[in-house]
């Protein structure tokens, strides 16, 4: 036994040092210290499209087997430079320094590291109770009108902005977590509810004065969205995160934020079955004909029905309804506030859940990456209820039928592809009392068209007019996010820059489309989403 | 940079020289081979008790490090030994050589593999239907009185014996998985459906002349439990494995055991809440109430309600109630055909599911170890219904009352801890025309109560008798796993020996509980369950 092991052992270190010379031809691994500084790095601005574990989704997966094909150089060169097709251009933008690249660049070559999964004792640690709901005031402390409140996100500063739409002036900021993907308005529209990318969620009280962040808590560590319980009996009872990292779904007190239960979204993907470990939870809602959300999980292709109805009993059941329909969900919104659509992005598919049937309804063929965001609804003379998305990859406004019991010739059918002068289009939105369909394109590569806006006619199924934003080019700024007052007689549309140059937040009249304001302040600084508290609350778009 | 690189090498190559110098002194690493023969006994004879992934569940968890602390020679010597409380004596069995006790010590002071995990597709793969659903008879094919044939497992082997219980003869022998865990009736008791703990189920059609295996497929790597579809409209329509490894529950078609949806069962554990990887899947049982499966995960304490009734739909939706009951789930049965009971085993508890209300009902302190197998159900004069399980770890059988609607001051309180002479039961069994309920003592380190039996009076809950059975000891056998005929009239008991040698199965008259025959023969080789086709279809136990 003893000499066995000590030949063993010899051979072991022959390896050892044959593969620590191979090594010295290779670029340095990095020491503990990068490596930390490039994981992060990677967690904040790579792993939202290229997955935690590098396994892929709206990104290419980044193998580091065929990374280190590529070599350290071509990396460098795709972070810095972008390519066509999505990725963006982190060195030309400014966004990452050159010494940054580098590290992710090496960062590529070796295996991901495992990210942390906290515990729900962990997680139940991170919540606090600013304002307890017993402290709170039973009726609005302000006399402005909150139902026109916009809620904008400052993305990098990592804060809330809440804005007066009557009077166009900042009501307040609020700090939330670091770069804001969503707000949602509960069900009554009195609460605001911001996730944060580092999975942070705040609820904002608006009838405080001034309004202010009566709850917080972190149930992940990465997400993108949550969504409030909005069935009859239910409204503001419980609110749901999704979390990106880890892979999980967290169902909270409503009024609280307090973490009530947690479920692994790690799951079997749709089709050839794979076990996905970077299941992440992409778009939620909150259903209007059952007492659940519909929750849309990314990488495995499925989407889950959660009825949050009998949480009060003990051992919280939870019914998860799992439906196996397509890979890469990402975001989508109502029609006819019955059918949820969202997009399969990379697949250039939209899937349809009917939420009184609770049945997987259609597929549709979409352009290329759908984008919806929520989408928009408008009522054709011809085609009756129609649906549409933007999609990121093509010049196209996807136009759908939505209507299969009055009009089932038309139903889950492209009815029109309107052509758009530019692709990457992330947002498209409209309002019952607007003929326009106003489409932003923050995602094309061009300065001149990111900062640029098109209108939709609604009955001619046509581009009526496009126009660049005057000053958007000149602050480096993209125009995004359009979004309308409660009236829906105007258009918000922010001006997404560098944090390091405040933009604006420009105002269109939602009839003749002309510019009635500007809100500019030294605070509006990487202005992205903005929501319109009743819009959000009653889901009109 | 290339200065740097350099340098940041020889550091690392210096870590290195320094750690292989460090491996000199402790036992050598396995070569891949021997890894792969260790990882393979530790799959068949630890992993069960132990997890894959060696967290810990029956048996305690046995991290790396702190198998290194206690020493090769240390860990030797209880592999060949046993220990108080259930690790048992590989070695001095004869089960386990010197050669792999040596092999598994040293394999447990390194990081355990990952397992592999089979994608859909590959499972698929694995589905056979040697004669499908048109081609089988419509009615038996022999005058046998088939609802009494007795499901005999001859666990080392990998086959299952068909005997027919009143002839008292061997009708057929069938192949099945490696160690086969459980046989299950089909709703209509024609069909056994085996589970191989090498994860490949069996479905064996009693109706063939002579029996024979009609479909089979291999979901798991690792399993333990199989259930049928029990609910009116939907007999025989589907089943569902249970995997240890992958932690994975797979529905199937009832009729060819198609495979039909994956779900992952990676959760979240009840109570601090860690992300269990290995989070196994114990019991699962058919409701009656509804049409759903009740299924027990063991390590993250959950019991998941899972509705078959939408799988034909598009999408497949599978709706699981997700409820937090406690951990270390393992098996259990029904009382009164409403309440499911269920042991959390090193937790002393048992745990009540309503499958009515669908709801958590109660927790029972049960004695050490709880192990009910289906545990036994009769009607006591003072106490109205009750339930009771044999326990692994202490010398009880714990009686509970089961009817909070009748006999509301007994429900979910124990009424009587009969004790009994020796621990280490695994299965208790009645029958409502039987005065007796029988206990095993299998797990007992005594070989002398291995050997024995006991029977307690039902009316008294007290033990009216036990004995040893005559010729066990000699055989170094251990009697396993009572069961009745279909009548009632009759206890079958196995003797469960080594493979090498053939042992018996005895039967005893259920009033006088003298010996009325023994079934032998060469193919009696380490038989263990045996299952009653009629009591097995209609849950008398």
């Amino acid at each position: 036994m003893e000499v066995k092991a000590v030949k063993r052992t010899l051979g072991l270190l022959g390896s050892l040092l044959l593969a620590a010379l191979a090594l010295a031809q290779a670029p340095a691994p990095l020491s503990p210290a990068e490596k930390e500084e490039a994981a992060k790095i990677y967690f904040d601005r790579c792993a939202g499209c290229h997955g935690v574990l590098r396994k892929g989704a709206t990104g290419p997966a980044l193998d580091p087997k065929k990374m280190a094909e590529k070599g350290v150089e071509y990396l460098k060169a795709v972070i810095f430079g972008g390519l066509p097709g999505g990725m963006p251009d982190w060195g030309r933008q400014g966004i990452l320094k050159e010494k940054d690249i580098e590290l992710v660049a090496r960062f590529l070559l070796e295996q991901p590291p495992a990210p942390p999964v906290p515990t729900f004792e962990e997680i139940k640690k991170t919540w606090k109770v600013h304002v307890p709901p017993e402290k709170r005031p039973t009726k609005p402390l302000h006399n402005r009108n909150w139902q026109n409140f916009f809620g904008q996100v400052l993305r990098d500063t990592g804060q809330v902005a809440i804005i007066d739409g009557d009077k166009k002036e900042l009501v307040t900021i609020v700090p939330t977590g670091f770069a804001t993907h969503i707000l949602r308005s509960s069900a009554t529209g009195r609460y605001f509810m911001a996730i944060g990318r580092d999975g942070k969620a705040s609820l904002i009280d608006l009838w405080m004065n001034p309004p202010q962040v009566v709850a917080e808590s972190k149930p992940c560590l990465d997400a993108r969205s949550i969504e409030s319980s909005k069935f009859k009996g239910y409204e503001d009872k419980y609110a749901v995160v999704g979390c990106y990292w880890p892979p999980t779904m967290v169902v909270l007190d409503g009024l609280t934020l307090e973490p009530l239960k947690m479920v692994s979204t790690i799951s079997y993907a749709k089709g050839a079955g794979e076990l996905v470990m970077e299941a992440r939870v992409a778009a939620i809602v909150a259903s209007h004909f059952n007492p659940e959300w519909i929750v849309n999980l990314k990488e495995s292709g499925q989407t889950w029905l959660v009825d949050y109805s009998n949480l009060h009993k003990k051992g919280r059941p939870l019914p998860i309804t799992m439906i196996d329909t397509d890979l890469f969900l990402h975001d989508g919104g109502w029609a006819l506030k019955r059918y949820f659509i969202v997009a399969a992005n990379a697949l250039n598919k939209l899937i349809v859940i009917d939420t009184k049937t609770r049945e997987f309804a259609a597929e549709v063929e979409a352009g290329v990456r759908p984008h919806p965001g929520r989408g928009s609804n408008w009522e054709h003379p011809t085609y009756g209820p129609v649906w549409a998305t933007g999609n990121i990859g093509s010049p196209e406004v996807t136009v759908v039928g939505v209507d299969p019991e009055k009009h089932p010739q038309y139903a889950w059918k492209v009815v029109k592809r309107i052509t758009l002068p530019y692709a990457g289009t992330l947002f498209i939105k409209t309002h019952p009392n607007s003929p326009w369909v106003i489409v932003d394109f923050p995602m094309s590569p061009s300065p001149q068209a990111a900062a640029s806006l098109c209108a939709i006619d609604k009955r001619k199924l046509e581009v009526a007019k496009c126009w660049e934003v005057p000053g958007a080019q000149e602050l480096k700024a993209r125009m995004v996010h359009p979004e309308f007052n409660k009236g829906g007689t105007e258009i918000w549309v922010s001006a997404w820059g560098s944090k390091d140059t405040p933009t604006f937040i420009v105002v269109y009249d939602a009839l003749t489309l002309k510019e009635k304001a500007r809100i500019t302040g030294d605070w509006v600084r990487t202005p992205t989403g903005k929501f319109n508290v009743y819009n959000t609350a009653y889901d009109i778009y």
